[in-house]
């Protein structure tokens, strides 16, 4: 019998029913989170010290406007996964609170690599620092989800995520540390290849989420 | 048939009672960023590097102040129209936290824009960046709200919000958008346009509602 | 008749079991700023930019830490007191929302002055300053908890507020409006003044909300 | 009678039934902090100002990084004990909220001594701070947990987390005490004890919990 509060076992399982307050701190402490970090991309763009800098400052923020423009869509899209997995589940354990952490550790780091691609776009190693970054959390999000199913904490019958956002993030993931290689030899085609799988990703995941069904 | 977290499909419509939690994550995060955003102009003020310069520097500060205190009013607004406009709404769909995002876009970039103005407030870019930013938030602003009306995901007898919020919406980023070349000209001319629909845009909006009801 | 969202009017006032939501979205967004202003005082607290700065820049550090405590402190007050303050509050309407807003307005600016209180803790005009961040901040909330009462926003029988939280408000905000000139002539007084009603306040309210009762 | 709101008056214990939403928003401001302190910690990371620097700059970031992963698990460790402890409490009074504040002034100091253990991990005062700031969050914590048990705030039967988390708060907080002196010797012994008690924590607090059951 698990009440509220009573998991001083790690096994213990919660229902979000059970346990309201302690299931929706979770996705509260993740907002915030994701939140913070993508409000923190704002601080990449910069503010020139003088004057007689301005236009040529501000136009040379191109790099860093793509920069914030990919990072809150990732981070959005991020957000929006995490919001959809979420939703798909009905009870929590201490495991899971840990794997989401280890999650979040990854979405926390991106306002680092975005500023770091801002301002060195063409410079292989920031190209794979963001690549990395974007890997690790792809995969440590696939590893949340296949973690959560395998335990049976989704709600009855919500079999999509399984199907869908596993492999999804899976091809993400696979997409962005293919894409660290390529960076060695052209930094552009391996920004190319994160675009393209953000334009068709969601398609190609709701292709295959059909065809599962 | 649509349940709570089963929503693989782009076109699934949750019910804020359905999905109560998920629901208000989205107002959640929102909050998340308004709270950051909002918080962040704090750091546009400057702290002098040392004694010698404390009453130099901070007597150079009004025009931070203003910077500050026009912002927060900014982001503020933007706030309670949200508030608002959600406070309306008993569905939600996957574009719609998508529009949502994009709007949030441009809100998170205003501490950018207004430690530019606090800085810059005489030289036209930093005007015209402003009103650009201010003038994305109203129109991407808009752009959700008609959205939720045409699909559907307002509550029933709600009308004021498509009314009222949307034409408001778009004569303040009109407004924006027409101080742009104004700036050019005058950067004080543009910057007295945002105090004016500012003082009068609730009273004038306000109006509109009741003509039309 | 008020139905939730249904508020194009100003004048519409809404009772929290009717827009559950929305006024939990208010104190949220509240939270939102206080959580983020106490925590970014830590941003100004100095890292030694080289080792072999470390022990002299560590060691001058008392007076940053004293304005971490002092801020941190009083930031805690604030929220404890907003905290109480809503928890008397059953309906809210527009006004009070921008009353709110222009009181957080107030307390975002904490970081700022907090940090000029570390940096020049002996400059009267960083005193002043403090002194004034405080004092706008306890007056703008009592305008706040008497705009609430008059309007009738309060829970019924929820007296102890009006009896004791707005002379209370008024007490710290006088005192901290006291501290200005006495800045100009000591800044050690000003500041013994307000660790003095921060000892005393919060019993001297008690015993004035226990005499009323 | 205590109703929600009432509690002018300092012993007044609040049920989280009775007063929800003043319940939860002592849980969302400590997420907030928490959620802030934990995404700060990226801020500590340093992006190199010349691309010429870009290789030697990050080449040296493993003690950052040491840094940023550690603090992201300690106040994850915090903010899962913090989670577990509140979901055992079912009530509230003022002091508990007191102490919380001064639990989460230490938490809120963590990306500052994160920040001075990743730039000067082998200078012994640097790891003194970073421990103090851990011990002080541990004791702190354990100060809390023991009033909350000795004024009966926690839920009916929930023991575990007297008999658990308070004892392990203070072997975690003695760890951190111990390795002070220590790190005069070796900075490298006092870290290798932080990680110990990291990884065996969990489980011999867990052994403990099982045979006072």
């Amino acid at each position: 019998m698990a009440e509220p509060g009573g998991h001083a076992d790690d096994a213990a399982v919660l229902h979000r029913d059970e346990a309201g307050i302690e299931f929706s701190r979770i996705v509260a402490f993740s907002d915030g989170v994701f939140a913070i970090a993508i409000t923190l991309l704002v601080l990449t763009l910069q503010i020139p010290s003088d004057a007689a800098d301005l236009d040529s400052v501000l136009g040379k923020q191109h790099d860093d406007l793509f920069a914030y423009a990919l990072s809150f869509a990732v981070i959005g899209k991020f957000w929006v996964s995490h919001h959809r997995f979420y939703g798909a589940l009905d009870r929590f354990d201490n495991r899971l609170m840990w794997l989401n952490l280890l999650y979040l550790a990854w979405v926390a780091l991106v306002p680092f690599s975005s500023d770091l691609l801002g301002n060195y776009g063409e410079e292989p190693v920031a190209v794979i620092i963001y690549a990395a970054n974007m890997a690790g959390a792809s995969l440590t999000f696939s590893i949340q989800i296949a973690y959560a199913y395998r335990r049976g904490l989704a709600r009855d019958g919500a079999t999509e995520q399984r199907r869908y956002a596993g492999p999804a993030n899976y091809i993400l993931g696979g997409v962005f540390l293919l894409s660290m290689p390529v960076a060695l030899v052209n930094t552009f085609a391996a920004q190319a290849m994160w675009l393209l799988v953000f334009a068709t990703g969601r398609r190609a995941a709701d292709r295959l989420a059909r065809i599962g069904a």
